[in-house]
């Protein structure tokens, strides 16, 4: 597929489906990343925090929403990085999540040819809470190389 | 352990011990996040492509890199969110990666009795290039509640 | 172990140990084959549908059928292929399989020295209820090399 | 996505992406299902026999090829089984598999307002060798229920 | 870190962080090792048992307890071996383990300029049942080559 | 499968199959123990010192031991521990280990009905170089409930 810079419609927005976190999931993230903090691992020690259950690390979750956003590729697009990336409200094994994606804005890049675009993620669980969001900066080439980003 | 606000110093700097990027840990990032893109998977598609090799995840490079960072619990802090996340180099398999925290800045933050700290990750190959930055917030609890952040 | 073709007797049955599918079991087969359908992975979904629950993915339960008929290796024996696989009904994340292997039939086959064996294998859960079947093809070399199938 | 029986065009063909077997999807395909052949798992046993190296389970294969298939879901369609699966070569650690998928047949199906499409899935390597076929047999909803097959 | 032989003083305590042993530990270590022993895998075969639920594998409770015992690298020891591997109690999915590890004794060894030190490790889980034991077996430089033990 | 007490012979011998021990397994046990240490995880590291290359963790190489001694279960017969548990050489990635299991003694034990049998687990390489060792206690049921040991 592709989707040149000119094609992203600031305020167009597309669905991820759902994904039940596990914690199975929990379990191999601590041992992709090597942490096992308490947060994530004991039963015991989280019955008597605030949060009272075992938490999803926020690696997992971003990892998890990024990659539920992973559909068809977009051949003439690459992430050039993150921002504002925040976790809202624990993720709790048995969670679902699904992902809103907006296309927030275009802008002119220093590289020629391409064009910079952000899109909004926002990670909702399946009571509607928003458990995190960040921007995603995309590299996008442009249709019309000389092209102005408005 | 409990390290406060107050104490930490912008300028200070502490590293990782190294740890290798393996096909194993594409291969399982790959099916944590459903992210199956040739970019990761298809040697062969790979080989005709600028960078040559398979390349990892950007969620695997920051969610190990971050993981690296979780050495010994400080009870009186918690991850506020990341700004900045870049991708500078792409890491292949068979490299090795450290990562340096430098702390940045205190800030006041509207929640009392606490403050924000940021703190600046940068991520090296065995070959000292950057690969990967971001920053890191902190809400970290006060030593003396009322203090100012400087 | 060395079992000749001569010696699969038709009508001849071995039962499996049995295996309980884990949630565990689909995460990590959605991680090896790709497949992150709602089916599997999204439990709010899953509820709206007529079957209620997520459900193991039909390529796990065979892969794990397969596996637990693999017990001692019988060094004249290799897969041909397998026939008339289907899935009769869901499983469950908790439900027990047991299978059980019956030698269908012997045939010739035009590799000399060899001839065709199959086995049904048929999966239950723990209500007995009969969740999959195929016919699995053996090419089995004869002890004596120009023996007849009968 | 709906596709629905009478849209599937005998002779019609869609292709996968590719993706690199690694010795990590067999060490985890044996970890799922138990089999730990040598055939798979020793690498000096393998030195002596006439493939001379490690070989994928015939279960990862499919497993893996019907997963690159699963790519947008086609809400009205489910799988009924397989049929006439054959192992033609074997897939070694670092061969490239890609999916070829060809509409083969609709015919009539007992079910009311469904009907019975075959797919034929054939697995390549990179060297264009064909390592795998098998017949994927899908119930697909009628777009018209009373329709003919033909 | 350098602790050197002359500063483990038997007696001294420290303790572990807890973590929970999952369902997905066992599945994990079964693929792992290839143990598919109705003990760990078939709960409807456990049920029957007096433990009368899944357990997990001896070798899985060794392992996480080691592992919980590495902290930071302590760069002038070596692991020499471990005696009396005792297992008390069965592990069950969902049971919180800590360990405890006491300096037992200090001892010569020919190797010149290190000594022998052993550390006995408990493992508790949240009832406070001690559900294994062992005593680990360390070489430690010496700070000064030529001391005696004592 | 039934073995009695009574039938354990001193001397008597039996051999694993072998197994390649895989980058997979390694990252895969670190994962599972949460032991990243630079000797299992770094490379560049492992260059510098005596050894060379990344190591398998001793859990790690013990736990796939005893994972291949696990053929057809023995209903009468228990763990009761391990002793004398040693590493004596390091094991790399890509050895290939086999395990050489010889009844060393049977003795009472104060279990009515039950006796205490040692089996000497002995893991070479391909090389045949010895590289781990240790004596596996089984608690097995007699025959012949009042029955001595010798």
């Amino acid at each position: 597929m592709r989707k040149y810079f000119e094609e992203f419609e600031p305020g167009s927005v597309r669905d991820s489906t759902g994904r039940t976190i596990t914690e199975t999931d929990i379990v191999l993230h601590a041992g992709q990343t090597g942490d096992f903090y308490p947060h994530h691992m004991d039963e015991e020690w989280c019955k008597q925090q605030p949060f009272k259950k075992r938490i999803a690390h926020g690696t997992l979750v971003f990892s998890v929403a990024v990659g539920m956003t992973a559909g068809v590729i977009n051949e003439v697009s690459m992430t050039y990085g993150y921002d504002r990336l925040r976790f809202l409200q624990p993720v709790f094994i048995g969670d679902t999540l699904r992902v809103k994606v907006t296309v927030r804005e275009r802008k002119e890049h220093k590289r020629p040819g391409y064009g910079l675009v952000t899109e909004g993620l926002e990670v909702f669980n399946q009571r509607s809470d928003l458990v995190m969001v960040c921007d995603h900066l995309l590299l996008v080439e442009k249709r019309v190389p000389g092209d102005a980003a408005h």
